[in-house]
């Protein structure tokens, strides 16, 4: 009754209040993670379809009352639960389909008697067809988007997260850099990506994606275009170390830097280094945009010159949301709260120029009880491949 | 209007009218992918989360109006849609968040005139932020289960999508037999799936999950467990090859199988020969079964053995669905039809032994007009290491 979580129930009891909510079930794999302290399924991690079915877990908390947890898993989740056992006491692998999730999490409810729950729940992945069961199974639920209060519960990171964080962030910049080792002249930004995914590999990280740009072109898919000498490659990735993710980019060109070249990754080294400048506890996240602007506005290149800052973790956009402007929803929604110690911040600027090609740098800044500390902080720089493979 | 579709127009449009669909929505990576001709957004297929959204793409098609088809992306998507040009003349990459999705695939269907359509959609990952958006947007729409049909539309694969999962498996067994030529006395078993994860990236796999057991254990998730001399290895994997699945088992040990080993590998390879004996194009699914279950009743392991054959493609478990008993619901759907000529069958046996462990193998074979061929058909033996690192 008094185990110790992986999180803190004072906060979520509290989070769940304010939302109205007696009830959370945590379905994505970001959300189940944090609430499981650090549980992951293997065997579903990369594809959810099976059958006719999708696997949803079901990770229901009850406000208040840790010991009426439970976690509804796959029908063959004993796998994953024998080698992470987790700390609810109730625990049901029976699942091949969301209805059936559904149903077993409506009947734990029942058991402890909830009739009518308040129940938050995240609509974004909480498919129709297990919302009809609820609706069937719990006539008298009621339903809150649960959304924002994970997302806050996660925003500031114990010591253990960050350093996941850091061990993400350094993988991952280590395998950029010896991907631009690898680069010979006449490969593909295809066989780029490929190397880069092999390197994340080999360092334990689950690679998640690649954008990549070669030569004076601004297309960020790997493509089948050839490097060609003297021109630039830009690697923007991620990877996750045991969920955390990192985000982040790095450059290389297949030569010596142009003074151009050159000019250009200072610029954006400033206004990284301004960012940095504005982060420790206290401040509020918008002073982020403010000194990288202002540095930003002093740029030769300025025009074509992009700044971005966001809260990152377990997924690539959460708390702090500083984002000033962009398409994606209430991005900016913590702007004006104070920075914590733990927050986690990724922080990129681009620049594209007609003759070089797209340069970009993106970066992992934890914010600390001093000032910040940046994540995998090296390879800044233009990496330029052993010569030899220059031609 | 007459540009050649990746699937048949003419079944899928039969398909709906017997559902009494007029528009389908397909959303699971897996439809999209076959709609859209191998199109998969690679900035998403890790992860679906960003912010406070998630990624939903969103391929409508209309019945008998190809010309109305639509795509809704994510914001990003232009990267994807770049390098992989689709059909459908209408599209849209906006969407950050799965109401944005509903909301814009609503719009497509209101400007061709549909006001109370009748929409197959997968509500197994719809999600009920998008439902709540079509409810209003639509209020005269009505919604019908698409996973079926989409799963019928699948289940005969043409010769690229043979030419797919051939490749997928010869991969994925090359990999397994790398993997067991690596294998050193001590290792744990979580090393062993690192070195196989690592195989099947050198070769442009998407490593999707593995199981393993060594020595005389039943637990099939990747432990601390260190292999030990003389000992076996379990390892059954799955990896995907341009999307399309290969799930497969295969058998090593560290030293030379003793007699009770190759007996058990025997019998189960009489059982493998079985089930292939049934398949030929009009000979019903349920005769596999028939067959491999006859040869099962002959052997004299036959109380720890259990036999499981099913489709596989796109996702794991799909059309044939052949599996006799167990936990998937409606997984002997097919067992009564004639099978034909482009189906793909997972076939799997294993033995449990109290002395040696975990004995299993899985194949990939398709129904070919004359009979059968078995993908990745290697490798089915015993594989032993180098004997210099048996130790």
């Amino acid at each position: 009754m008094t185990q110790s979580l992986p999180f803190s129930s004072t906060k979520l009891d509290d989070l769940l209040d304010r939302a109205g909510a007696d009830v959370l079930f945590a379905s994505s794999k970001h959300n189940v993670q944090y609430l499981l302290g650090g549980y992951r399924y293997f065997f579903f991690e990369h594809s959810a379809a099976i059958g006719l079915g999708h696997y949803l877990p079901v990770m229901g908390y009850v406000k208040g009352r840790q010991d009426l947890a439970f976690y509804v898993g796959g029908g063959d989740e004993g796998w994953g639960l024998e080698v992470f056992p987790i700390w609810p006491e109730r625990v049901a692998t029976v699942s091949w389909a969301a209805p059936a999730s559904a149903l077993v999490a409506a009947e734990f409810l029942k058991s402890a008697g909830f009739l009518a729950p308040r129940i938050a729940l995240e609509p974004e992945l909480w498919p129709v067809a297990a919302g009809e069961v609820l609706g069937t199974e719990l006539p008298g639920a009621t339903f809150i988007d649960a959304t924002e209060l994970l997302e806050e519960l996660r925003a500031v990171k114990n010591q253990a997260e960050l350093n996941d964080l850091k061990n993400a962030a350094a993988g991952l910049v280590d395998s950029m850099v010896a991907t631009f080792q690898w680069i010979r002249l006449g490969v593909t930004e295809t066989e780029i990506v490929h190397q880069l995914r092999l390197e994340q590999t080999l360092r334990g990280l689950d690679y998640q994606f690649a954008l990549i740009t070669t030569g004076p072109t601004f297309g960020r898919a790997p493509s089948q275009r050839r490097i060609a000498k003297d021109e630039i490659v830009s690697l923007d990735t991620g990877g996750r170390h045991r969920g955390y993710l990192a985000d982040m980019a790095r450059m290389g060109v297949l030569g010596e830097p142009t003074p151009l070249m050159k000019d250009l990754l200072d610029e954006i080294l400033s206004i990284q280094a301004a960012a940095r400048r504005a982060i420790k506890p206290g401040t509020v996240g918008g002073e982020i945009y403010r000194t990288a602007l202002q540095t930003l506005e002093s740029c030769p290149h300025r025009s074509e010159m992009h700044f971005v800052a966001h809260g990152i973790g377990l997924i690539a956009h959460e708390a702090p949301r500083l984002t000033a402007t962009g398409p994606i929803p209430y991005a900016d929604k913590h702007a004006q709260r104070p920075l914590e110690s733990g927050m986690v911040i990724s922080i990129e600027t681009h620049v594209t120029h007609p003759d070089v090609g797209f340069v970009k740098l993106e970066d992992t800044v934890a914010v600390t009880d001093s000032g910040w500390e940046a994540f995998g902080d090296w390879g800044r720089g233009w990496n330029v491949p052993n010569p030899a493979s220059v031609g």
